[in-house]
């Protein structure tokens, strides 16, 4: 009784924070870069970095300064924002799907787009997946809760690319030829193959803002899950795009990015849904620091992409909602994981019945309070059963007890980031205070007081949390067939170089920026 | 002819930019912060900053993002934005000064201070001067050309200083105890030694809005220098600003920086005369790094003080001015050395003729077009007439000529910037794009084509630089007299450390903040 007296009165605390329309039910718009430094963002000190569209929402927003992602590496990260829970649950480990792969993002898994679903929300995702494909597209998003996907199912360096730049520029990275070219879908079909780089970022603004406007014309609550290509490498960019930025090819890239974070931002107001709709911007894990001048950068945060040190899973973050979030900073520890418990808050949607890593994030977001969160898990991009944890963060401190460099050069003048520093166990472990030394340099003298006490908390929290770890069946060992590679053309020889759209269908190249898609629920 | 009509010209461009009041001559406000990193505000993308004024300034005002001070150290970095004019041709070399040194700024210098008295300016300096105090205090402040002074005039850990923090806390870091305790003068005469350092702030403040609010009631154009002795170490705060960060010390003393700018800047906007004033914030030169966590931190730049890696000598600066500067973000090329030009343009005054360093920023400023610098030189800590510069930079480009570590532990992860990493020839020299790799991490290959062409056009620079450079006299060479350890009761014993106001002088400790001085003119 007394529970469900708080859920009343939770109810009328939520319904007098939420703006009027369209039925207490407000848009959610999650935008999600590709490979994108803590560092990157002009609004995060980088110096020649072009990005006005985000520094707008970044100061009419709510700017997160420790946000985490799950992992840092791709597939595990972008498993634990749909879902709410850890990569280690869910089974997408270790590592990342790959287009033969037979595994996916289990279908008993319940993602943001099915929570919304009862609710009559309709869900999109634009761009990248990477939760797997599967035979005959099983565990492609249109069968996890999405009614429309236009994108590519995974990392475009999963797939020969030639052609990154207008007019003709070759790619900056190699992209793997092992695969078939990289297809474009639409829900369950591939309708270009190989990808046109060069229109990529204007089709998937116009799929995202057709999206956005067929819905605000319906009055159809949404969620549009805006999941860059950008700003991973290969990087590329249309033709208004090259050589925008003095950045080079990455600043290009991100120059385009942030266009599109412009045209869907600009979607919203047009259609008068703005007011309606969360908007969060983030990314999946940190820079990819091998790719030298051409990648990203982490900012004061150390080392990066695939690694558990800061620079791998801190990420720029921000909140949007006007008069519901007030514009500022916060220091609020948060994380990808909340994401769906604070949706599920804000929309009145039922949390899906699993163990959730996850805390609503309304006392940061609407009440500018500390938040729930105190402590954070850091597993590596290949987790183990047999070493669990590489790291453990409680309040301001972070204790390291594996470490592993990643996606770095040789040359990198921090050894511990490089690629070939190779995993080892931390004995006795590195303990930082993230709060006065936030890039890791300093570690905590092991015979102080502050250094036992801390470490005998961290060494508990640590315990506590992976006997409560149930560790799904792993995806990324089901197996894997070369006959999977995503085919435009199935049964064309030699497979899969050959799988291409036929040069009958003519894709609808200039079209998306002007008009709405009748596919488009 | 030609010249005066383009002088006239000039005079009417100039006089349509300038804001009604005052005679068109704008007020001239230079906060100038100590040891802060570039990586520091939180504008910057410090996570754990607390710096809610500067972000104000920034968000309203024009954001630089390749902003150069002079030198990796204090004195000779304070000299070049007083002077227009590196320390090489001031003589304000190598290192800094101590309390006992004979030298100073030379006299035949022409600081900002003096620039603008002809116009009727009245100039003030609060805090740290440190450009010599010699014999009978003949290079403090009002000897070159302020009207007021008040400050410790040199680095708050050249003099014993037991209390940082309030009510009693030691300081974190050293003083040096050879020297006398920290004296504060006003003007030329020291009234309290031993500084109070829990009361600092709050009369360093006073001090500046009082000289605003006096001169803005009189309608006199003034020039306020506000030189912060925040950030330096030891770090101190007074009792409003004791744990008010989450960053520890280093996080009290930014937020009571930050205090102190709100404080100036309440004062401008109360007396009416915001839209009247330039405002310029930027810092002498990087963090101290061998301070550990309790230091500053460069963010996303390789090294910090006192070397001549871009964490030495960039900054984070913000200029601002009402309906003039228009706000944004640049990463126009601009140096402390361009501030002289630039006011001697904005206020109409005359330039001192002599070879400056700088140029005018009005481009940037208040056209939003590419400013006038294209190169930047560095000196190290230590400048020597046989060595010349360390490194070169022209437009995207910065060549490395040696090499040196400083202030910064030894068990820091970058070896290149520690403390033991002596100077060194880097032959052949190591080539940076800073614009794609603003960290300095990715040396350009020495056998291309690129590093060719460019190191031809970087030498020839140089060597076209250093022909022309006409080292001024040392005045650091000038020699010392412990005598000369500034002393508020001269004749006692023992000197140095007897030096103290008399206990029945009250300073005046709680009635800068709601009282205007008399002295202040």
């Amino acid at each position: 009784m007394q529970q469900k007296v708080i859920s009343v009165l939770s109810f009328f605390v939520l319904s007098s924070l939420l703006p009027q329309g369209i039925g207490n039910q407000p848009n959610i718009v999650l935008l999600f870069a590709d490979d994108l430094g803590y560092g990157d963002l002009s609004y995060y000190g980088h110096p020649t970095s072009n990005t006005t569209n985000l520094d707008t929402l970044a100061s009419q927003g709510l700017v997160f300064s420790q946000f985490y992602t799950a992992s840092p590496v791709c597939s595990p990260s972008r498993a634990a924002i749909l879902t709410g829970r850890l990569q280690t649950r869910t089974g997408v480990w270790p590592g990342v799907f790959v287009p033969p792969n037979k595994g996916g993002l289990p279908h008993n898994e319940t993602t943001i787009a099915e929570m919304l679903k009862p609710l009559g929300y309709k869900s999109a995702i634009v761009g990248k997946w990477h939760l797997g494909v599967g035979e005959n597209g099983n565990f492609l998003p249109t069968n996890h809760g999405f009614d429309y996907y236009m994108g590519i199912p995974y990392s475009h360096d999963m797939c020969p690319c030639p052609i990154c730049f207008y007019p003709n520029a070759g790619c900056l990275s190699g992209c793997d030829r092992a695969y078939s070219p990289c297809p474009i879908f639409e829900n369950d079909k591939i309708v270009q193959q190989p990808a046109d780089f060069t229109h990529m970022a204007l089709k998937y603004s116009g799929a995202a803002t057709s999206f956005i406007k067929s819905n605000a014309a319906s009055k159809t609550p949404f969620f549009l899950y805006m999941a860059f290509q950008h700003t991973h490498k290969p990087q590329f960019s249309g033709q208004e795009f090259v050589n925008s930025s003095i950045r080079g090819p990455f600043g290009d890239s991100l120059s385009e990015l942030d266009w599109q974070v412009g045209e869907i931002m600009e979607a919203l107001h047009e259609s008068g849904v703005s007011d309606d709709t969360f908007v969060f911007f983030t990314a999946d894990n940190g820079p990819s620091l091998h790719m030298g001048p051409h990648g990203g950068n982490g900012g004061l945060l150390r080392c990066g992409k695939g690694t558990t040190w800061e620079g791998g899973q801190r990420e720029a973050a921000i909140a949007w909602w006007p008069n519901m979030i007030s514009p500022g900073r916060t220091a609020s520890l948060a994380a990808t994981v909340d994401l769906l418990p604070t949706i599920a808050k804000i929309t009145g949607a039922t949390k899906p019945n699993v163990s959730l890593d996850g805390y609503d994030m309304s006392p940061i977001l609407f009440h500018s309070k500390p938040g729930l969160r105190e402590a954070y898990f850091y597993y590596p991009k290949n987790p183990d059963p047999s070493k669990g944890l590489y790291a453990v963060r409680n309040q301001q401190y972070k204790a390291h007890y594996y470490q592993e460099g990643s996606h770095c050069q040789n040359t990198y003048p921090d050894i511990v980031c490089r690629s070939n520093y190779s995993e080892r166990a931390v004995d006795p472990p590195e303990l930082y205070n993230l709060l006065n030394d936030p890039s890791e340099v300093y570690p905590i003298d092991g015979t102080s007081d502050e250094y036992k006490s801390v470490m005998a908390e961290l060494n508990k929290l640590k315990d506590e949390f992976e006997k409560g770890m149930v560790w799904g069946e792993s995806q990324m060992h089901a197996g894997s067939s070369s006959s999977l590679n995503p085919c435009a053309s199935p049964g064309c020889t030699p497979f899969p170089s050959c799988c291409k759209t036929p040069p009958t269908e003519k894709w609808r190249n200039d079209l998306w920026h002007h008009t709405t898609s009748s596919h488009i629920p």
